[in-house]
């Protein structure tokens, strides 16, 4: 049994490497790894080496949307058995602070999170993880729905913070990955009108495919009127959270989910004040694994159709280049095994 | 234009009645009456004369669930065009006293109620509403789904109370009108897994057809072990609120909405303590067609399906009685046109 | 009976006049006004002729934090007897909206609001309101108090939208009228820590008079490891907004009460996503008088130290100006009767 | 160093032993016993030998009001220093189950919980705990009050159940320990009045002292007119589940706190519906000691009235029969150093 991975050692430079198969430690699985999706985190560090303030100073390994099969034991794992096909939820929090103990662990200052910087990530054959972040998946679900079941959790956090309920009306803001899984979970969560927006045609065309009820390019037409209920903004444009934010009604929630430039955003907050709009923010998820690999298995959510194209390990450099060359590139699988 | 009632005078005695056209007083309008769904509490009403403290002391019409069209104006009324499909919330309330004021105004105490001592109902040609409780809906809605928006709202107000959520674990008890309309609320408001009961097995197929994941007699296959998030008392039968309580998770939300004997029901108080659960009841609802006209205007919900049968005004007394010959009869409609 | 009001014609263009008793309409009473609170919106409009989009464009009576005694009755107005003392709540909304029918009538675009061009407020003697916005208050409860159970109405509204409870640590910026108001509510729903901060040493003095557990200059003492539960912020500086935001802990809430310059203010979204802080704003308030009655009738509320000085209605121009000549001021009150 | 123990061997068979001084494991602190309050649980394992289905088999140590002071560390231990004075948290959840990861930790399955068998309790000279369950107080706590930070959470968690905020109204059934301290948590949670019952004139006279707005026993004075906001059941009495219900207003909340005789209770269940009143119970707390600290050390309640009496722990079986001959007791404590 041997380990490769793929590791970043600097901007564009990423090595396949043998590493030594990791020891799970106390609680862990070893995983061997099935499918990993590439997320837009991913090749930012792959082009910029850094995330805010997370830097890229020593050699990386990405990926952290995974999923694998539980091939190996550390000193008192026993929830799974060998064999066991798991979704892995790649941020392990330390379980006593504050915020662990008050549910909302995703907020845990000391996470050990897949690929953030010095902790890696799931582009490699074998991976370990603590046996309650491993989730086993039924056979229904295909290795790269459970793979996306990560970014699935994104859009179910989203939906949950922003309580979309029956009949609400969501303007989503950005059809990549994450709007469009926001998209498929404000369906679920019986959204009663929702609007995707987006520059790239192929996106707005995907989001229609997924059960958008309207979609429109930013700039062309207008949807001030809409009073929505809730604005999921997922692009991360400064533009699209001030202009999103109009679109709500009165006491309207509005949940920024697309990572944006870093620096301070100018936010109509005369307009926040007069119509008592809410305004917060997701930070990865918390508790969301039950539900999505209830919803993937039950075959609420369509998560095959968002992947875009699979690639072996030795393959991750061409996979995580995909997007840039090909827009109606979605959600490249890197498949290690 | 002369107008026609169904009218209800005692127990088991419903006469056709000449009475005069309504005339619209301020703000409201005049709606020709299409479809009338007919409801446990008709059946009741016409039964027994009365439910709970509500006594039918003098000629009632019967009938709350009701759709039409607009055909008159009185003084102020100016949202609908004469012509107007709409839907009927049937109950208009005082405006002005603290349940009013902080929205829940179904508890208002000053209601003025369809078909409740001393209001008289919809089972006739012409009746007139407040026209802010007259909602219009679009023409991919049938009059007879139109008329069903009424029961809808009762389901929706159930899922909303309870908060189900994406991939929640529903046990919904009692497989009737109000049970399979809690069912598709509870699909609609994200529910990952939905184990329906009854004694009846053609409405337990019923709940199969629309989208029940389990469907089970009570006392032949246990559920305890279901550990549900929330369950839906849809039947008014004191054992399933008591065996349902028990089949919910830690810190699990019981709604009841199916109306019981009106005594007391013992419940397993240590239990909702040690677990941490939370009970609560429906009384009509609140605010709920916006998102009822929506979620039938686009599709996502079936209530077509429900009518097992539509009636003349003529025939109110048939259609009253189709259910206790009939086990297959979910929901007749009266059609007074 | 005569009526006497102060008018503003144009900014600085105060006149005292005699104009017509106001006749009660429907569900109306008149009320003789005794006490009138002068709010920071009155003097704005005193200065400057507007406030954003509202603008005096004719003759306009000012004043809005009023109470006074009933002494006549329009058609059907049967709530209050004559000679009953009312806190008058001054904002009289449409009561049909979707914002009335949810209970956020504070939200209502129809809302005749005291004061607000071209609605007249209470520097008069006599004033007219529906009676259900006219609130009962008891003998211990004195005539400037009464009036001031509106701002506490602000403070308890901006406290009801931070859900503070028992321990939190809230950070309070700006201690005008609102901030202390605020910090009183802060106190009264369990606060455990509160910092407050203002550029004025004597409203610091008076903010730790009313139990502020530290009090602050901006600038000097820094408070980012405050970890703050809330913030209530209450100056209206957007330097305030964003170092109150930072000051926050994860999950914690931002509530802007503080009216700023209308434009768009930069705010911190990274961190907002981040630590996934909620950020609202405050628009008036709904339903909070029963219990403001109820803490001023208890006394847990101390409204009366915040009356920095009453003036007759000859002078209320002199009240107007009170503030800006002494840095004692907190709130002048205007005695009309 | 030894250490010293009162044991309960069977029903009124309490003997005080010599047992090891405990070792403390992995982040475990070792703390000397200075303060422990008697529980209503703790007289109820003496006089019975069990509560509920938990069962005295082995010889038990009770007592988990606790607090003392940290001298020794097991492995890992480096939050506090010795000589720190602690409260002690006395329920260490398991930290990976779905209670735990998503805050309520307090319903874990795997809890081990002081005092509950076989878990040994307080009432000995020396025992160990997680660190993480070791609260640091300030010395303005005296070590009475910190003992009784425990109870203090049982009053702040009901009230946080029933989200008491300014002004609610509230009715307390019950003037013991938990009922006196839900009363304080109550009235910091912003209460406008509080009324409270019990059969025994003694403890309605400290429930006055302690704020009570109105007491009075139940069966003389009717309060069923009261339309409280919410009811702290906190005797346990079935009648005063069903009366306090009655009590409530529309959409009001009932928290049921005292335990009651563990059998099926009759709930007014048609009542629930149709004001749609919210029912629930708490067990225990979870993220309580942050705030009791809190407000402990401010000042805002007030813990050493309600110790009675202070015992030796040579003299705990006088101390945990103390109550039942003499009325005016209230919350024994327990010195064991």
């Amino acid at each position: 049994m041997y380990n490769q991975a793929a590791v970043l050692h600097a901007p564009h430079d990423l090595r396949i490497e043998e590493r030594p198969v990791p020891t799970p430690g106390p609680r862990e699985v070893l995983i061997e790894v099935r499918a990993v999706g590439i997320c837009g985190s991913d090749v930012h560090y792959y082009e910029h080496g850094r995330i805010g303030d997370f830097t890229v100073t020593s050699p990386l390994v990405l990926g952290h949307e995974a999923m694998g099969v539980v091939v190996g034991h550390g000193p008192g794992a026993s929830r799974h058995a060998a064999g066991t096909r798991v979704a892995i939820e790649p941020g392990v929090p330390c379980g006593r602070c504050t915020e662990c103990r008050t549910g909302r662990y995703n907020l845990c200052a000391d996470v050990a999170f897949f690929a953030t910087p010095p902790v890696d990530g799931a582009f490699a054959r074998y991976v370990t993880v603590n046996e309650d972040f491993a989730h086993p998946v039924p056979d229904q679900v295909s290795d790269t729905a459970a793979a996306l079941l990560e970014p699935l959790s994104v859009g179910l956090w989203a939906v949950g913070k922003a309580r979309v309920g029956p009949g609400d009306r969501v303007l989503i803001t950005g059809a990549g990955p994450v709007g469009l899984l926001a998209l498929q979970a404000a369906r679920i969560a019986g959204a009663g009108h929702v609007v995707v927006t987006d520059v790239n045609q192929h996106r707005l065309n995907t989001a229609a495919a997924l059960g958008a009820d309207r979609t429109l390019r930013p700039g062309t037409d207008p949807f001030d009127d809409m009073r929505a209920d809730v604005l999921l903004e997922c692009s991360g444009a400064p533009s699209a959270v001030s202009t999103g934010i109009r679109a709500l009604r009165p006491a309207g929630t509005a949940v920024l989910v697309g990572m944006g430039p870093g620096s301070d955003i100018p936010l109509p907050v005369a307009l926040i004040q007069n119509r008592e709009i809410t305004v917060t923010g997701t930070f990865r998820y918390a508790n969301t694994y039950p539900a999505a690999v209830a919803l993937s298995a039950s075959g609420r959510v369509d998560l095959d159709t968002l992947a875009t194209g699979t690639f072996p390990l030795a393959d991750t450099e061409i996979a995580l280049q995909a997007g840039r060359s090909d827009p109606t590139t979605i959600k490249p699988v890197v498949i290690p095994a």
